[in-house]
């Protein structure tokens, strides 16, 4: 087919850092995955030497040789395509420039899937990390803000409609909240899929007899990896936990993500993302300024999602290899890895310059300040559903609370204007202190 | 709208075993789920009662009289619509059948998803825990029979081509592993998703002041639910990891189903569902056995997947209470629970009643039997590579490998059929005694 | 299973009306499909009667007493679970029925998804027109509106942020051209759906010899249906294309519920669904008005999409019959079907009730009325580019335009005022009345 | 971020050609799309030249010097990152290549979905017309199979189980009609995606005053593209069309590629895939001959699958311009397009080198031959479920058929041998008939 640059606009020159990281991109680009996957090869060996199943000195010419800046990656792909294989391509490439005694004992006893799935597990466990690390950077971010604003008073807004108060602090414990359980989700699943691959042919070792479980063991360790205790070449619940977990990760970031975006639009004007000296909003109408990370946490999201749907999908494996799944992880997992590794950047950052503006949350509570209280003292009086009602005949066409509650003997205009200035919010303090007291795991 | 029977096949009087269990049914069904909200409501006015919210009697009353046998349901149906607010119906519906003094304190102070959620943590813990006793029943038996099988060799097959051996007992044993994360991840997301909800209006419980946090603890623990620490009203990472985990398990149940099917064919003729009775495979083709369950699992791994991604997609929300996220929970969370406690119940009796014909497991490996021992042995004289190009010169086209490996005098007939006759399967048995020596969690 | 009522809330008599509609329920309801069922038999006996394969006196006792009502309902069922077998329990149930001469002739030669088929033809043919008929119901008040406030100008807003100007009747004309679009979709796709099955064993109707094809023909014919031409067992892009279409339509109702809920913020207040006099936005926040409509299109076209692609994904079928496809069909037609229908039943009624703020639409608009026409006005002037950068400096940090080009030299106080009180939309009105102009197909 | 190479596997340059062609590649890769984008800015300058919007000069320099080996993408690169906006560094790109007096001119009144969305268009028309032919001429051979085997005899199988008799003509018949309705869906839909965009910031063009629709009118013509009426910068269906048209064409590929992979097994081996001369099964295992490009159609299926539920869901977009969408279909378009352009060239192939084994076919059809013809005779005979029910109780347990018959009387030995003898398949001719008849649109 010839070189190229990149097909996909999330892989562009111009573009890429929308879909990216520095760090995602040192797994995920082509030479670091072929460097990858020769150390890959380079541990095999090394741990086949160490078992007598190749020659000492055949493992340390592969460790020394197998450098992706060496392999002629033209032959390489004309190779991949001449034989329609997978892997002789770099079979044969690898071959070229190894010395000639350890030509033969490169990628010895493997097959692809050996190759492939334990990078799998080489960039779940390394992703799976990052994502960690950023979502915990987010968290404590949001645990400062909660604690700040523990009082900081706002509209809860239901079906997009402003009600009751609740206080900025009380949402961003809520953030916080829910990326703590992905936290336990990522670690709960890292577990599980940090793990190396070593089949075969057919997942049971048989090229290898009876060394071919030590060989593992002892493959997997050099790599940093668990040992799977089983082959796992058809049985990949652990590749779709990845997509999942992720998944859901995005799913929390995107929630953060579209909270910014409407109450960025000027007509509420209670949060900004952080001005950035050089951002231009809009060529065509200047005055804008744009939630550009907020929206584009959405956006990564619906990524996320539509990767992680192949990756479940592909549990439904037949046999002991199946191509229709596992090559759509191909597709897949480098997906949902940088659209989530991407978004965990973008919203940490997102909240560590989070404008909030207490005063427009307070302007924007209005009259429904003190409606719980309210409702809370009139029910305590006359009975929930009465109160309700009454408040209901009160307010329908924009009636005055004050005047109709006085009328109905209900409530004097002091104790209605005494209740709305005291927004009920007692418990949202509570809760933001036993958020704020658990820490970030 | 008027009274109807079901608009769904899944519901269907002559269809819906096929969708649903009997246990199931027992926490979906209309009748059930309305006597569910009623105990929460119950649940909720015993805990008010204690502290002193409202009075003694009218919980006791509560508690006596929310029976739906009791309900008008037309009646609750009709003012659901003329309201069209979600639980007004039905609160009206309970008003008529309180005894009067008890009318003011049904209800009092919660809002529709301290009902909804507080339901979805019933069902979410009550359905892990069926599909969590039906898995461990498939796993136990997958376990019984990877023992039983451990040296029952069989073809390998990769791409859908026989290749070299395995044993049924690895397979089985694949199968089990991956049923054992299942249970890992239903336990894990369990303690996470089996929590009730008491949020009030905007989620801060303005409407109880300062013992909101006290009336949460003891309204869940009433419940045999754990406190959610903070309301949840637009936090939906437990709803959308309680649907993933089931579709990830539904996945896995579905691959057993798939190599069921495949190996069910009678030109492979491997494995066979047992025999009912009573079951009529085909009228138009009386000769035929259809794999009718294992075919199910596929179907209905597909509706858990669609039904979880719209949980998925339900964790960006906006704002307090979000009714797009949530009611679409209202359509996937019985789907997707349905879905998959079916499958796991249809999987559990498939695997125990597994017809496994070792006879023809052996008859279809022929001589791919000695594939890979030949392979290694060969590679031990030749070099891997080197080994791999003749048996690759002398296969192609059909040819004998015997005559080959002899011609180019790499081995004698004797070896070849000696090598054939043991095939290389040591290491299965080994990794089979592994996971049944784990045992079933 | 034992009978039960409904385990889908989406069949709830409490909340089923939010889920389908009472002509939906008159195509899906169980008796209804049964009915209809019993009908494709009578429709299948009496073409048989007419090519002499059966006797005309057993086709006109099936079309006489083929009656749901008269179904043993709890016998089909009960044979349909002791049989594992799709139709066996219904053929059972109607063969006590009917006439001892017409048992051996009703669903003769047929088999299961010549029934079930044949009644997806029928439903996709009915809910396509259904949804035709309210989606052009919308689209003909669509253009009304854009017609009627042809020159209201409001925001248009990007990003959520509202920027130049456009006019509201703009944007009823952008939702319904894309309306018209999906009306197109619909007339094209129907041609396509609206077939007939008539297969028999595996496709090839070798039970009705030389005869079938005719027989085929004249079957279709007395349901309304069109020949399909060939079996279409295993070949479901026309259910797939149903189901997409009808997805991308849920979408585009979705967009304009969207756009509404967000418009109907109070601190927006330029759109407002109809208030309905029994309506109760909230009992604990009784100021409240929701978009409960608009925000519900959402949640229909979340179920749409996902029931969409389980029958995209149905596509992939294998063989002749593949329960793994066609069952999952049975789950998520239905779904779409009424998802779909009802968003449109819905959002018919939303635009017919919109109230539009024409007031609040030119006061949120603001200083942004002139934007567009101050931009080209300075850059024939000044160049775009340097036009641009002016404006930019001028507005960084809320400065004052007006002063900033005057102290520029670039434009007068007096250019600036005049131009910001000609909003740039002349255009959008020529849109308008290009998209009245074709009227609704 | 630096520059990298591709960190999608499917851009690889060992594995890329199983995810794209050289023509979607010609399409795709990153300088053609910014070529594609200059010439989009060129088309745009010389219709704004023609109206006399900009200077003719002006427009002739663009033309001349809009060439993306020209532009410095590295400082393209940083500059979109400086910004955070989307065109702005091509912009200030462009204005370092482009003359002084041009500068101003280029890009002028435009915004980045003018340039995206015209690239949409130029693309969804491009692919949609790759994939058109590529999908005719697997039609067009599949009806050349359909004639040569018209009257082949072979297993139909439902549920995985071979049943009564079809030909493999009928089959490829089924493939052929189903690829003819994705021809038609793909004309259709052609019709309304393949349009340019003109919007300006908002849609209605308000910096072109007047103008603007015949400016974009002889833009678009300019283009080779239809004039959308009205601007598209939130009315997303027509991409959503594409991605569902393609993704259902996928689907009909991939079934295509299941049957021949399931066909293709050693142990029904009715089909095979061209062999090539250079491929390479296994390494391991090197007796294999593997499925490869059929196993690969449903890979790419569940990509374009996933692909274009991402972009169904964007047609949920808000206000004028919603990034949130329309970002997701940067990253959803081209996958989708490549996916099922891959799929369309493979599968072309695939048929075109299809080997049918007529004999195992046949072999494979066993005693089954007869059952459609012989049911079909005894229901003359004793009416249609009695002989069911005969031949299913003389067929439980593998019993003979032929003695059962004798035995009840229903038949004698020599007419059954005669009925089947000749496979009840006349109708699979005359439907194969009709399918070649109709020929490739």
């Amino acid at each position: 087919m010839g070189p190229h640059v990149a097909t996909r606009l999330t892989d562009s020159a111009v573009y890429g850092h929308l879909w990216s990281t520095p760090e995602l991109v040192a797994l995920f680009d082509e030479p670091a995955w072929l460097q990858a996957w020769l150390d890959v090869l380079a541990a095999l060996a090394a741990a086949q030497a160490e078992l007598g199943i190749i020659p000492g000195e055949a493992a340390d010419q592969v460790a020394a040789h197998a450098k992706v800046e060496h392999l002629d990656l033209d032959f390489v792909a004309a190779e991949t395509r001449r034989t329609a294989h997978s892997t002789l391509g770099l079979i044969h490439g690898l071959q070229r420039i190894l010395p000639e005694p350890a030509r033969e004992y490169v990628y010895y006893g493997a097959t692809v899937q050996d190759l492939t799935d334990t990078w799998f597990g080489l960039v779940m466990r390394d992703v799976g990390r990052l994502v960690r690390r950023d979502v915990a950077r987010a968290h404590a971010t949001l645990l400062a803000l909660a604690a700040a604003h523990r009082d900081t008073v706002m509209a809860g807004r239901t079906h997009g409609q402003p009600g009751a108060p609740i206080t900025f602090g009380y949402k961003a414990a809520t953030w916080a909240d829910e990326l703590g359980r992905q936290l336990e989700r990522l670690d709960q699943g890292g577990r599980r899929w940090s793990v190396g691959q070593l089949a075969g042919a057919v997942g049971v070792l048989g090229f290898f007899g009876e060394r071919g479980l030590e060989l593992r063991r002892r493959f997997c360790a050099r790599l940093g990896l668990a040992d799977p205790g089983l082959s796992w070449t058809s049985t990949r619940d652990r590749v779709g936990e990845f997509g999942t977990v992720l998944a859901l990760t995005a799913g929390t970031l995107a929630r953060i993500g579209t909270e910014v975006y409407e109450l960025q639009r000027p007509e509420i004007g209670e949060l900004d993302e952080a001005p950035r000296a050089t951002t231009v909003g809009s060529i065509t109408m200047p005055h804008k300024r744009n939630p550009e990370t907020s929206e584009h946490l959405d956006t990564l999201a619906r990524v996320a999602r539509a990767a992680a749907g192949v990756l479940v999908e592909g549990l439904v494996s037949g046999h002991e290899r199946d191509g229709r799944s596992w090559k759509a992880e191909w597709f897949a997992l480098p997906e949902v890895a940088q659209a989530t590794g991407t978004a965990a950047a973008l919203a940490a950052d997102l909240v560590a310059g989070l404008v909030v503006h207490a005063d427009r949350m307070r302007t924007n509570l209005g009259p429904a300040a003190g409606s719980e209280r309210v409702l809370a003292e009139l029910s305590a009086r006359l009975g929930k559903h009465r109160a309700q009602e009454l408040m209901q005949a009160a307010l329908a066409g924009g009636g005055d609370l004050v005047a109709a509650l006085a009328a109905a003997g209900a409530a004097t205009a002091e104790e209605v204007a005494d209740w709305a200035a005291r927004p009920a919010v007692d418990t949202a303090g509570a809760m933001v202190d036993a958020v704020v007291a658990r820490g970030t795991p």
